[in-house]
């Protein structure tokens, strides 16, 4: 399907651009260890329109490419592309049309994180490096279905209420989200790592509490005056 | 030994086309970490013909070719090749000669899904994916030796009263099937990945169980809606 | 900035060399799985002059070039570079002002390391790799925030009093140091095998300790007679 | 050092063929992730002459040639190469002094079978393929200094009293022997591989023990009618 011709070629290069961006990206997932096979997806909004582009459904990642990329509208819907797009689709349309500052969202079941949201308990804030770039615990979403907007709605809902750009769904695996794709996937590997330290930290003790003024502190320091 | 003179030009084309398949698929086994050594193997019926192509025995996967493949019949004698098919070969007979939905069977000793079977326990199904791609607990088959029919018959018997293409066979180590061997590779690929997070998830406590209905909610969908 | 211009041919020379050095070893801290993203980093002191090369901040591994390192002087100012040096530059800055033998730091958030940091509880010494290597426990360092001295100062109080050239920060991670960032580079590589090979012990009861006397002998002969 | 003009045009020739196979076998180890930096070491005996070929000490694995692996006489002399032979040397020269069977050793801190050595925990055979390559648990040597025989004495005395060709030296690593170079390093990997398994499999319970029958029945099935 071909529906970009009612867009301006302003929007029609930035599309172009971006499916660039989000084809480079998802060889993130496999490189970093957040996938197998084809289990993880990647999106970016298009700046200047109603449109993201998304991973298209059942590719593996060695066989993607910018051309591969399907471009859908908010609602989900494929407006450009000749494959199917990833049936977490409609999970990160709801997400773009319920938080207009998020330009990117990833998706992945990767192995600590995912292990974190089966037995739905949010990773604490134990590492300095946490504190840096979740601002505190990494928190669960619910149980949903897929095959409407419950996960979507489970998402946002949770995020809002939130500084972790990361939420763990529960039984599923986490959603992160970011400025722009490549913000998503920094915090999808970010996510990754920190449940992997914590759960290890766990196995054989208890890692000490930073006290909440530290966590705000250096989340205040990283997110403004380290400029990021 | 070069026994397909008696075989049509289709079924010698088919075996040609087969042989190379199987031939890149074990480059799955190590690119996902699933094997050691030489220790995992990869089969494929030949459509037309009461035959397969398997791993030779003894080779290292860096060495495989197409060439080196062996064809054998459905009581594993070797029909085809120019070495000795793998050890488990007769295995893969079996599920070959009693399940004639299966196109494809792999075997591997990966390390969570064969930590399960050394215990004996199912891996259960906490995960949004295990109920996808298995529709529930991953099963255990019996103890059984190798030598002659035993480990096909516990595969078979244990697969048959289960939605799952994957088993665990005690103290050895997972089987998969699937409709061809890129089928069996992925479920071989998956049931590690699910192994390796149930473990990791019920090493700091008890995952949530999924409820039946939604288990066999996602599975239905993802076979039939999703269309795999 | 380029700050170069009043020191000598000579040590223009030298910071050339030890740009390249640096570059070339930040490659192996994703190669031993010892950071992800860009979250680690090497230096190395500039021999004759009160200087030493860092990574720059932000930059992924595979952007790093020579050029790109950064010069600063031992306050942690900036003095040849076309980027922000390293937001850890201050820890290693002061590093380098108060012991005046170490040549190259190194800081990463390595996984085992820093679960171990997590519960501030040192690595015990039950492996004669660790004997050798670090003559005893891995040591804990204080909680520290970044922005001033704190880490620094933790860092060089901890390694005063102890043989290794490891410390592990409080919820936060590894430094190590070396004569040279060569040698800091193999610390922080053997303090995370240690760290996740004791770990792993542990899991399944407890390690043997080594007697003392063998620990003082394993430490002096690899120290001196081994010639390291 | 290059004291092979003594030796017989095929004794030279045989040492030549001898640095490539044990030069080309060290990439296994860090290929199958057995080591780190420069911490392991294979060796093999020369046909023909009482030498055998082993690493040069404290290079890494990217620089071994064939030309810097060093020849050793059977008391750990050094008799042909330009660099120091690995300080482990006296222990493999100790194995080929007393084991004329054997043709191949390996050493190296491969981080499950080191943490079992640290608890001085044989590795209980709960899998086929244990039964098959080991034979049986995978026994544990004594505590030893570096510096005289008494690592090789432990390996020797440990082995000699058992199937397998790996014994794990209390608080130190594993040592594999077999026929050949070739031999010795699927043993290394292998022990790693069964030591990882167990110890997961361990961790959410008891593994099932193999009736000491079938152990010995898989294990004279393997080593005699499947040829290996």
């Amino acid at each position: 399907m071909s529906g970009l011709t009612e867009f301006s070629a302003e929007v029609q290069a930035e599309v172009a651009r971006v499916r660039e961006v989000v084809s480079a990206l998802h060889a993130e997932l496999p490189r970093w260890g957040l996938v197998v096979w084809t289990a993880g997806n990647v999106s970016q909004r298009v700046a200047g329109a109603d449109l993201f582009v998304i991973k298209p459904s059942g590719v593996t990642y060695d066989e993607l490419t910018p051309e591969s990329m399907v471009v859908c509208d908010l609602d989900g819907n494929l407006v450009d592309g000749d494959r199917s797009p990833s049936s977490d689709t409609a999970a990160h349309a709801y997400v773009y049309r319920h938080m207009p500052e998020v330009g990117g969202v990833v998706h992945t079941h990767s192995t600590y994180a995912t292990a974190w949201a089966a037995r739905a308990e949010p990773v604490p804030c134990v590492l300095t490096m946490m504190a840096d770039e979740f601002g505190g615990d990494i928190p669960i979403g619910p149980f949903a279905l897929i095959g409407d907007d419950s996960i979507g709605q489970g998402i946002v809902e949770t995020l809002q209420g939130s500084r972790s750009p990361a939420v763990l769904m529960r039984n599923h695996g986490p959603f992160t989200i970011g400025k722009d794709a490549k913000a998503a996937v920094k915090a999808a590997v970010m996510v990754e790592e920190v449940a992997r330290t914590v759960h290890i930290s766990r196995q054989l003790g208890e890692p000490l509490p930073i006290a909440q003024e530290h966590i705000d502190s250096l989340y205040d320091r990283y997110q403004n005056v380290y400029g990021r």
